[in-house]
């Protein structure tokens, strides 16, 4: 009997156990943990994991696969303290936002005899409790993986079979890289609905100023609905790049400040090069090349049966006469 | 027969006709006026006025209510030209969404003959080209009307009827008082859409940023499709307010950059309480007392049937039966 663990059994978490399960793999039992009573009886509830276990060494033992689906802080805890409990040669992989310091803390602290695999899958969903545990949660969506020079190659294609088998397509890059992307992509967004959210929510003209409040602030502020922990931990593992983006966020601000009060021509233009670059993201043509799907793939080999699932996966793969490419 | 006349044949030009006709006002003739070919085309094809000018005196001649609906810039030179064409005791209002300088142009510009009442529907449907015009457009929404104390008051009276016939609900405020308080609620959320939109969009980096780009981003940047023209000339008609917000936002900014590189726990509180503050403006409990609908609201005479409508509008009133909150 293969063993899976997730160790995290949120939206992410939980949504990863019924991804899995939905797949129909043969001999595989699917384990989960977490500190939460009321997210273990949602997870059971949804049937996202065959059994939980409040031992968090119990759950990792003799797993092929531990996936770590935790708010980014924890996983330094966690990753200590399943180090001393992980089967040799179990794959560890995570489902965190930001990939440098994760990747880091699992150098420092798994024995060398285990592999690591930064994940992060782009679901959208990291609203709090907005949505339920969801097997298609991966469906269609970009999955980064951050191996490193040292990642075997055996646990990489071993991940990047995980990923497919939830129905996501594989994007491959350095961690520092990944957090240098999301930076723009989600972090400073997310700084941006916080700071206008508390600046005007939470002035006191606010009860006037709330009459007058319309779709283009609430589109604006929505991100700081988004789970303050998990957020924070995002922002906090990726403060450099957070900062970075904010100075040059400050600076475009200021130009439009001056602009505005001096420069009725210069203003359109700059109203009206930020009303091209939206249509142009809208229309998808600033990213026309190299879209993700063309991002380069290990070839599978059969090491993620070897180590999680037995033949399971294998045996599926032959009944769909499926190429290596989509599972 | 009456005369309304609309200049300006955009979504809100052409939508106000349509809600005036809408009220199937007796004798009544609604004409219109636009520079754009294309607009004037689409109005006549949606009905919006009976008849069109190209000529902007001939429509403003005889006309009982003049409506600006044109970029906020425009207004000053329209104000100009028409000023020697306006009939004694005409009543003009406008549609534009800062406050302050229109309301001072008119005082400058319209003989005291006529009366001015600064108007701001707020229908929240000023992105370019997206939706066509619309009858039901104010319906239900707020809509700014900001006289001063030189106003006088049976013109108040009359722009309060008519924006109660087109469905909408009055809120008093000084231009001043309403520009202050558009500037967090709309214009700050537009610069910032702007400002993530120009800075990431047209980055070095953003062909490999937008594979990473998702709805949190997607939401921030909705702004910059709103169109240039308007969007620049709210923002240099309210340009002192702006400045100021820019200067919180980036003191807001400076704030989470410092705790995020420093402090783990103070960066969970500020998270957190930006989720708080989002979900108590969702909640509406920012907002529960003095409600819009509460705001003062003169009481209905008959000035805006004797300026405008002859008794078409009272007779409506008579019909329903309705009292003066709403027809």
């Amino acid at each position: 009997m293969a063993r899976i663990a997730i160790v995290g059994l949120g939206i992410i978490g939980a949504s990863f156990g019924l991804a899995l399960k939905r797949a129909k793999l043969d001999k595989t039992e699917i384990v989960g943990h977490d500190v939460s009573y009321d997210a273990v009886v949602a997870a059971r509830k949804a049937r996202a994991v065959d059994t939980v276990d409040p031992s968090l060494a119990r759950v990792v033992q003799g797993a092929g696969l531990v996936v770590l689906a935790t708010p980014i802080l924890t996983m330094r805890e966690i990753l200590g303290e399943i180090a001393g409990h992980l089967e040799p040669d179990c794959v560890v992989t995570d489902t965190g936002s930001t990939k440098r310091q994760v990747v880091s803390w699992a150098a420092e602290l798994l024995p060398e005899t285990v592999a690591f695999v930064g994940g992060h899958p782009m679901t959208g969903k990291d609203t709090a409790g907005v949505d339920g545990p969801d097997a298609r949660l991966f469906d269609g969506r970009m999955y980064c993986l951050t191996p490193t020079e040292t990642t075997p190659g055996d646990a990489v294609e071993a991940v990047t079979s995980l990923v497919h088998l939830l129905g996501a397509k594989t994007y491959y890059l350095g961690p520092d890289e990944h957090d240098a992307l999301v930076a723009p992509a989600s972090h400073l967004p997310l700084v941006i609905s916080m700071a206008l959210m508390t600046l005007v929510g939470r002035s006191s003209g606010w009860k006037d100023v709330s009459r007058l409040v319309a779709g283009g602030f609430r589109h604006v502020v929505i991100n700081a609905g988004n789970n303050p922990r998990m957020s924070r931990d995002l922002a906090v593992t990726n403060a450099e790049n957070v900062s970075s983006w904010i100075d040059l966020l400050v600076e475009e601000l200021r130009g439009y400040q001056r602009t505005i009060a001096t420069d009725e021509e210069e203003t359109l233009r700059l109203f009206q090069d930020a009303f091209d670059a939206h249509r142009e993201y809208l229309a998808g043509t600033l990213c026309s090349d190299a879209p993700p799907s063309a991002a380069p793939m290990p070839s599978l080999g059969q090491s993620f049966q070897q180590l999680f699932v037995g033949q399971g996966l294998l045996r599926r793969r032959g009944q769909r006469g499926a190429g290596d490419k989509e599972i």
